[in-house]
C-alpha cells in the first residue's frame, strides 16, 4: 500500500482566484446547494479565510505524524485537510507547524479534530479551521494516508479539489465545475446586490421582490387579517 | 387551517423600552427565574442585543419560505422568532433577508436553526441570534405557520410576547407581567449596584453581605480550620 | 462530615509565577501530556488567562450557595474551581460575585457549568472559564463541599493544585512537580523557538527538522511520486 | 399565580381508543406530519405504549415535587408529561411513583429528563418514556406548574391534548382534530396494507407502486444504464 | 448531471459469503483497523446483521424520494446505504419500504438519519441500521444521487463496496482486498479461539499470553508491590 | 513514576455482599445522593449487574495496553474501571479480554470509552459497562496508570472504592461508609416497600403518603379547581 501520493493535479490558479472572490455560502448556493462541510469545522478566528486545492490527510485520532508528512510535501497555495476521527479532546496542530506551513506558503490547515496555541495562530494570521480548540498534544506513532480520497466533515474530498473557507464554514468545489460555478456566483451576487438595493429602497415586500407570491398561492397559503 | 395570522397585539412601546434597559439575566431573575430560552441560541456577535414583540414562525427544517412570509408581514420593532426543528446544518437566513428585515425596522431575527453570511450580518449590525452558523442554504417548498403559539428553545412563545436578547441569551416576558417585571428589575439592579459597591469596599464576605450566614447555619454547614 | 476545609496548602508563589510564563499547551506537553481539563471549559473572552492554586467546590447543579461560601474563604491569588454537574442550562456566576471575587484578589473562577453577565465579565476583565454562558440563575438551597478532592473536566483536582488557563483551556500541575515542569517548559519553549526560526528560514522540511525521517522509514512509510 | 389547575377538559374516551389503534408514526403522517415530540424521548422498554390526555407539569430540573403533586391530582387514563429542563443526569421518577401512578390507573409517565429503577419499571409494565435513565434522585424544594401550557420535546402541550406513544416515540393530537385524524389514519393504514401486499407480490417497483414516475420525470431525474 | 447510475460492479458472491462468516469487529481488525463507520449507526435490533455490496444514496435531509428510487433499482443481496445529512429528527424508512426492499431480496438498509415503524421492522426481521428512530416522516421533493461515491458515517463509500454489519456496527471492505481480508479474519479468529482457550485454562496472565511482557518492559513500565 | 500499584486495600467481602443486595439507585439515595457516575456509562445488556472493589486504569484514548496490564494484576471479585478519555469511536475491550477477565473471576469491566463484540459479551454474561459500542480496535503503545486515583464519569475513584452497577448505571461507595450505607439502604427499602403497599391499596394521594402536604403549603402552593 502506498501511504503518500506526492503528485496532485492542482487546478488552474485562475479558478482559485475566481472562487476566492466569493463567500463560501454564495458558492454553495451557486453550485446547487452542495459541497458544504460540517458546520462544526470553523475558523479559529472569524477573520480567517482561504481558497486552494486540497492536500488530504487521514490521521489516526490523537496522532499528527501524517500532518507533519503532509506539510513536508505541500506546496505554496495548498490547503491541508485532515480526517482525524472527529476527536475533539485533541490539539493536533499548533504554532510550530503553523509557522512551518505558513513559511512554505501553505494557504490553510483544516481538521475535523482540535488545534491549540490558538492565540498564537490568531497573531500569526495563518488560516486554521477545526472542530475544537484543545491543549492536548498528540503522539507521532501511527501511519495514515496523504492524498488519498477521504471523508471530511461529511464530504468526499479528493486531492486537488478546491476548498473555500470563511467565517461561515467550508465549501468544496470540483475543479471541472469551477469555471461554471464562478459564473453562477457572479450572477447570484449581481442578483443579490440588486435585491438588497430594492429592499433598502423598500420597493416591495420580501415575497414580492423574491417572486414568491404565485408559489405561495399555488401551495394554498391562507392568511387571516 | 390558517397559516398566517397578520393581526398581533403588540405591547405598549413603553414596556419594550422599559425592559430594554435591563439585561436578559436581570429580567430572568427579576421575574422569578423563568422565561429563559435555551442557551444554545446565541447572537452572531456578542455586541448584538434587542427587545421587542415576537412574530412567531414554524418552519419546516431546511426550508425558509415562511421566514420570507413573516418578514413581509412584520412591522418596525418586531422580533421574528423561528422554530425550524433545531436543525444545525442549515443556514436559513443571510444578508439579503437581513437587509430586507433591517430596512423595515425589524428589531431582530431569532432561530433555533442556523444562519449564514455571518461576516455581513456583523457588518450590518442587525441582531441575529441562532443555534449555529452554517453555509447550507434552504429550499422554499413547505408551508408552515406565522403567528401561532410555538415552542422555541424550550419555551412556549405566543405572538406579541416580549423577547429581550443580549450576549447571555434570550428571555421571554409576558406583556401583562412586563410592568411589574420592570419594577422588580430596577429594584434588583439598585440592590446589586449597592452590593457591588460593598464588595469593592470589602465591607464583608460574600456570605455576610448576601445575608447567607443564618441560612448556612440552619442547613448545618460545618467548617474545619 | 466536614463541608468546608479552610486550610489549604498553597504552593510557593515562585512556582505560580514560573508556570504563568508558559501557555497551557506548553505546560501540558512539557509535563508528559497530562493534566488537561476538558476542552469544553473555555474562557468567556479569549484574552483571559490565569495561574493559581485551586480552591475546589462541589455544587449541586443549579445551586451556587457553595460558590458563595468558597469566595468567602478564598484568598488573593486563588482559583475557584467548581464541579456543578456539567449543567449547561445554568448561569451560576455573574457580575456581583465576580466583583466580590475580584475585589479580594481572587485570580479566576472556573466551572463545568454555565455563567452569565458575560458582557460585564469581559468589561471587568476578571478571568472566568466555563462550560457555557446562560441567563438562568441558581437557587441557594443545597450544601456541597469546599476544598475536598474533586473531579472537574475529567481531572482529579485537589485543593492547592496549580491551575493554568488561557485561550486554549486549562491544565493542572501537581505542586511537587511544578519546579521540574517549569524547567521542562523552558527547554521546550527554547527548542520550539529555534524550530520556528528554522522553519521561517526554510532550512528543511517538517519531517527533517522534527527528526522524523528515520522513524517514518522504520514504520515503513511508502511514498509514490 | 396559580400553580396547579385541577380542572382539565379530557377528550371523549372514544377518541382515545380510536387513536390507540394506530401507531405514533401513522398518526403523525395522517395529521399532516405534525405533533412529533423529540426523538430523544423514548420508552424504557420497546414494548411500552400508551394513549391518553396530557396532564402537564413544569418541574425545576432535578426536583420532582411537582410530579408528586401531579400524580395526586391525576385520574385514570391520564398521561403525565413533564418539562424538567432536559436534564439527563437526573432520575426524577422510579418504582414508588410508578406504583402510585399505576395503582390509580394513570396511563403513562413522560419526561424530557431521566428516570430510574428501570428494571422495576419494565417488570411493572407501566409505560415510562424519558430522555435518559439515571440513578441520581431529585430534591423536593421548588414549586412549578401543573396543567399550564408547556413546551416539551419541542412541542407546545396543553392539558387535555392527546398523546400517543410507542417504540418510535410520541405524537400529540389536538382533541378537536382527533376524529378526523382517526379517519385519515384508517385510510392511510388501508392504503399501506394494500401497498405492502403489492410489494410482497412484486407487482411493480417502489416508484411505480408509489406513483412517483411522473414526479421524478417532472423534476428531471436522469438515469444512466 | 446523471442522478442515478444503474450499473454497479458487484463483487463475487463468494467474497460476500466469506466475509459474512466473520463479525464486523474481526474484519475491521483483520484489515488493519480501517473501514469502520461511525458507531452512531446501529441496528434497530441487536440480532440484525448483514453482508452485501453497497448501493449508495445521497438524500436531501428529511426527504426520501431517492431512497424509493434506489430500492427500485436495487437487486437481491444489495445493501442500500444513505447519506441524509445525519438528521436525527427524521424517520425516512418504515414498514412499507422495508416490505418492498425485503420482497426484492435486498439485504439491508443503512442510513445516517432516522427510521420509523421500529416494532414492525423487528417483526419483519429485515436488517435496518440507523442513526436514530423517529416518527417524523419525510417529503418527496428534492432529487439526489444513486450510486455515486459518498461519505457515510465518516467513510468514503463507493457503489459495490462490501458492507458488513452486526450488533457492533458496520465495516466497509474494498472488493479487491476482500479475499485477503477473509484469510486474515480466519487467521485472527483461529488465534483468538486459541487465546480464549488458554485464558479459560488460565495458562498465564493477559500480558503473558498476549506477548506484551517485553514490550511493556521496553516502554519502561514500573510496578510497585 | 510508578505506573502500576499492585497492592490495593480491598474492602471486607461482607460489605460487597451487603451492598450487592440493593440497587444502584437505592444506594445513591441512601448515602445522601452522591457517588453516581455519568448516566452515559451503561451495561451492554440490561440484565448485567455487579458489585466489587475498583481497580482503576488510566488509558490513553484508543489504546488498551493498560487494560491488559490491569486484568493481569486483578483478583477475583475486582471491578476494572477505566478512564480512556470518553472516546466513543473506540472498542477497547472485547470477547478475548472478557474471557480472560471472567476466567479469573473478575466481577466486571467499566469504561468511559467503547467496547466491542457486544453479542459475545451478552452471551458470555460477563458484566461490561461502557460509554458506547464500537468496532474500532485499539493500539497497544502508550503507558498509563493502574491503581492511581482517577476521574471516571465525573467521580473521583480510588482503588478499593466499592462500585455497584445495574441497568440504571453505577454508584460509588467509600469503604468506610459502606456499613452505614447498607443500614440506610435497608431502612429505605423497608420504607419504600411499605409505601408501595400503601399506594397499591390506595390509602391516600402521593402527597399525603409522602408527607408533602405541609411542605407544599409552607411553600405557598396554590391550587385552582
Amino acid at each position: 500500500m502506498v501511504h503518500v501520493r506526492t503528485s496532485v493535479t492542482r487546478p488552474d490558479p485562475k479558478l482559485i482566484d475566481g472562487l476566492a472572490a466569493f463567500s463560501s455560502a454564495t458558492i454553495h448556493e451557486a453550485q446547487g446547494r452542495k459541497g458544504a462541510l460540517s458546520h462544526r469545522i470553523k475558523p479559529v478566528d472569524d477573520a480567517m479565510s482561504f481558497c486552494g486545492p486540497a492536500i488530504t490527510v487521514l490521521s489516526h485520532p490523537g496522532d499528527n505524524i501524517m500532518v507533519q508528512v503532509a506539510i513536508s510535501y505541500a506546496e505554496a497555495g495548498d490547503v491541508i485537510i485532515v480526517n482525524a476521527g472527529q476527536l475533539e479532546q485533541s490539539g493536533s496542530f499548533g504554532d510550530v507547524l503553523a509557522t512551518a506551513a505558513s513559511s512554505k506558503g501553505v494557504a490553510a490547515f483544516v481538521t475535523d479534530s482540535g488545534v491549540r496555541d490558538s492565540a498564537d495562530l490568531r497573531e500569526l494570521g495563518f488560516p486554521v479551521f477545526s472542530g475544537s480548540v484543545c491543549i492536548e498534544g498528540t503522539v507521532k506513532e501511527t501511519l495514515g494516508l496523504v492524498n488519498h480520497t477521504l471523508s471530511v466533515g461529511g464530504q468526499v474530498v479528493e486531492p486537488g479539489d478546491i476548498l473555500r473557507g470563511d467565517a461561515d464554514g467550508i465549501v468544496l468545489v470540483k475543479p471541472d465545475e469551477a469555471e461554471e460555478v464562478i459564473r453562477l456566483c457572479q450572477e447570484r451576487e449581481d442578483h443579490e446586490a440588486q435585491l438588497r438595493d430594492r429592499h433598502r429602497a423598500q420597493e416591495g415586500s420580501v415575497i414580492e421582490l423574491h417572486g414568491l407570491l404565485e408559489k405561495l398561492e399555488a401551495k394554498g397559503l391562507t392568511v387571516e387579517a
